[in-house]
């Protein structure tokens, strides 16, 4: 009954990741969304988009990278998209550092599988992690600017259509239909006004 | 471009999930949890607690299944797991009809891959079916009486230890590692004094 017990509690931490706040907010607007519901949206936009991956892309893999992609965040944080380099490295000792503390509630069989996990979607090392991380640049924009989208005008003032796209290109251009559509929604987003070119 | 569009208004429609209230509280008590972050942690314990599904169990299609099984709330609402029967029936009804709505903006080849997925684990057909719903029966209760659990006397004075235990057996009496954990729970909850017996 032990390793139910030690999964049952990594469980119960896990759950925690639903009081991680997000910059983005729900496509209606009304609040920010968490790291939780953002994974189950991911996860579920790897099974919807799964056709625009390159051929041989395992689609079940790329869903349990996407469920456990932010558990780290627990103990990290969320860290805006936009911040410095220096930022981005201190956010990744605090996640390995996070890593192995949640790793370690995990009977001792199954730490491996889930710092597995966590590495592979980090270093970008595999063609799911690469189709994961598109998903996880495309994400934001579908709920931010997508059909009907508010823009984040109000909230972050600087950001502009430019600079969007100079950060989101290194995640997407690998995936020509997810890079046509994320410059499309961009294109209407600054006819519309609500993001500045 | 059109099926990624229809793609891209599915799944913005599913991002009314997220506005979905359960009766169940998050562990820490704070506030109700969501249908999305509940799919998420859902298929979280799928990927961490697969080793006690029966052997042959494809846990990459239970996660898919608990991924778009509360999709049709987004139209029918949340049940409380304890209603009567005729309230079933008439949810059943509603979520057959949201099940048409929302699968209906995905691309027409794509359409029956997710009623099936919806379909399966409505009706219990397979082995993932039953240990998805199995796990969908437990969540809650490590939510509300797993260790450090708060209960919820207050919000449901008439739910007994008793009457918990008959509802959440025929979900979970297939899985015995489950089920005794399912025991357990209500058991230290009782002597805690989180569940009346």
């Amino acid at each position: 009954m032990s390793t139910l017990a030690d999964q049952t509690a990594f469980l119960l931490t896990c759950d925690r990741l639903r009081a991680v706040q997000r910059s983005t907010y729900l496509h209606d607007g009304g609040r920010s969304e968490n790291s939780a519901e953002h994974s189950w949206h991911l996860a579920l936009m790897a099974l919807t988009l799964a056709e625009h991956a390159p051929a041989g892309t395992d689609v079940n893999r790329v869903i349990q990278l996407l469920l456990v992609h932010d558990l780290v965040e627990i103990y990290a944080g969320d860290l805006h998209f936009a911040v410095p380099d220096a930022a981005h490295a201190r956010q990744a000792q605090a996640e390995e550092k996070g890593a192995h503390a949640l790793y370690g509630l995990l009977p001792e069989g199954q730490r491996a599988e889930f710092h597995a996990l966590h590495a592979e979607f980090d270093a970008r090392w595999t063609p799911e992690a690469r189709f994961a991380r598109a998903l996880d640049a495309l994400q934001p924009m579908l709920l931010t600017w997508g059909e009907g989208g508010l823009g984040c005008v109000a909230r972050e003032p600087e950001l502009t259509a430019t600079r969007l796209l100079i950060l989101k290109a290194p995640a997407l251009t690998a995936f020509p239909a997810l890079w046509t559509l994320a410059q499309e929604v961009v294109q209407r987003a600054v006819e519309s006004g609500t993001l500045p070119p």
